[in-house]
């Protein structure tokens, strides 16, 4: 089992034992974290960053770690997020294979691989350690929480579990419940991994790997993260050139197909299939109406903040703009200064990773009167 | 090789050889066609339907096979195709395994299907095809072309390479070609076909049948064919009964998975795989662009029909409206009148099979001035 933990990485031991949502506890368990920055004396200028299902704790190049990080240009000094200005904390999330415990992590009882001995891993649990990360550092009160994508959910479980954490908050492509949509994108992807008969009941080794599972699974994301319009404009109907496609009757023929074979490329072998099927599950089973007598709006109007932004990409099939917009209504319902800024990004769920010059000024707008 | 040819198939015998748009030819071929209806003393009150990917010949019920048809609520006496008045044929596509020959056909040089040996199929293929049983009936000029779907490229197709053909034309959900994303989505599907190490380059049998890869095309497609709208109020997260789950720690759970589960499984073996992939692949290659100096508007305006009608659903997001906008602006832009037409079904790109409320008086509409 690899885990592939960038080499700026520092550790934090969860208390231990750590006891999970669903059942079970882990033991011995740490996240992965990386900070930008200084923290002021009174520690009011911390902000965290909760991720996606990928990244790992690299946001940005820092001392420890000078190559470029997942959001490079939104992070830095005099970028959005202004680390001559605020204490940033990256975490790794937890069930991730990146330096933060999951389960390709040895289980220190039997000194194995957890594989699917793993704890059922919620949304929740992921909030918590990282809370756990930011209260060992001597952070009393975020003065922002920012989610991305899957970490817009675990900004609201935070929220959730850690009343008064954060003074203000910021959910960018979040979403409140998992819909029935990208649960099915979620099950078909996992369904892809389970199917590969290499994945092995979650047996596989280096050598024999569920690599076409974890193929079809990263192109059925990227297919999802992105969108129809923003590939309309960059492939169109462009072919390969001839030296490039195969013999295969039914192989690559079309950019965008290459384009998803170079996706699919950079990722099997670079995340574990059974770190991703703990993580994807977690996403389906986050509802925020759990906390509302099954009403989501009244779930997000128990949550304390002072001051809250839900952003969007109008081209976001994953998590659509209504779910953002949900955020911001039910936030405010419960007492915050909500806002709601849909951007016209075409890039899809994935646009806060690229469509900078549209979520940057975003975010720094609202972090200036923070 | 099977081939699920319904009851009351007609058939008709192709020109033999009958030559194929990228090299090749057929030999005794035939096309699978049902009707309804009496063709008027004069001809005049002709209909063709040629449809999507997966369906048969069969749309609605007839003498010769009462069982319901896959467009039943649409077509027959009284209905919005009024087969009091119309005479309406409906074929089953060149390259599928419902009466037509297809890959799964057996080869007449060798008595064994064709499997990976039939030619390359091409939407401009199924379009003569189409149109050879329609002349074989005594037909000099259809009253209306219908095409859904994959049907509305194969209607295109039909008007770009028999002018005169058709006074009319009801273009449904349809496309003028191929764009990245439904090119990303169906190169995908075939990866997983073609990934199945049953599927074993094309000789699978019975016994050992690609059953996984066609599962997960099969669900694949569903999800591309509906809406996130649409499922978000019929399913939201409800979970199934606690006994139709399995122990499988990454098992069905929600709702939503087991109904593209029993999809799948209503499909994976009622559909040829390599005709899946033959026409998988004619849809990505369609380009009316080729016919208009590389400006699909032009291809467009090429073709000639005095009236037609441009359907979309707004909830599309393979076939997405813009292109059913532009099938109508480039066919007015060639001086037919041409209608476009946004629908607001929230059921995605399948909303013609199942929002007749809607779809049937737009077409009712239509031909009643046809």
């Amino acid at each position: 089992m690899t885990e592939f933990i960038p080499p700026g990485s520092r550790f934090h031991a969860l208390p231990s034992p750590f006891p999970m949502k669903r059942g079970g506890q882990l033991h011995g368990a740490r996240m992965a974290f990386e900070t930008w920055g200084t923290l002021d004396a009174d520690g009011g200028n911390a902000i965290l960053i909760v991720t996606g299902l990928s990244p790992n704790a690299h946001a940005a190049s820092n001392a420890q770690d000078p190559s470029p990080g997942w959001w490079e240009a939104m992070l830095g000094p005099g970028k959005p997020i202004d680390t001559e200005r605020w204490f940033v904390v990256c975490v790794n999330s937890l069930g991730s294979c990146k330096g933060s415990t999951g389960p390709a992590s040895p289980d220190p009882a039997t000194g194995e691989p957890y594989r699917l001995s793993f704890p059922e891993l919620s949304v929740e649990d992921g909030a918590d350690a990282a809370v756990s990360v930011v209260r060992a550092l001597g952070i009393t009160q975020l003065a922002c929480l920012i989610g991305n994508s899957m970490g817009g959910m675990t900004a609201l479980a935070v929220l959730l579990r850690h009343p008064g954490i954060a003074r203000s908050h910021i959910n960018i492509s979040g979403s409140a419940q998992a819909l029935p949509f990208s649960i099915a994108i979620r099950s078909l992807q996992r369904e892809a991994i389970r199917l590969d008969p290499l994945w092995n009941g979650g047996h596989y080794t280096e050598e024999r790997y569920p690599e076409s599972g974890m193929r079809m699974a990263r192109k059925m994301g990227v297919i999802t993260y992105r969108s129809a319009l923003e590939w309309d404009g960059r492939f169109g109907r462009v072919r390969l050139d001839s030296d490039a496609t195969d013999e295969d009757p039914f192989g690559l023929e079309f950019q965008v197909e290459s384009y998803l074979e170079g996706h699919a490329r950079r990722f099997v072998r670079f995340f574990d299939p059974n770190c991703y099927l703990y993580l994807s599950r977690s996403m389906d089973w986050f509802d925020l109406a759990e906390y509302g007598q099954g009403d989501v709006m009244a779930g997000l109007a128990g949550l304390r903040v002072a001051s809250a932004l839900s952003i969007g990409a109008a081209t976001d099939i994953l998590f659509p703009l209504q779910q953002q917009e949900q955020i911001a209504d039910g936030l405010r319902a419960g007492g915050a200064e909500a806002e709601f800024l849909a951007l016209p990004s075409p890039q899809g769920h994935d646009a806060f990773l690229v469509d900078i010059a549209r979520f940057g000024p975003a975010v720094a707008g609202f972090l200036a009167v923070t």
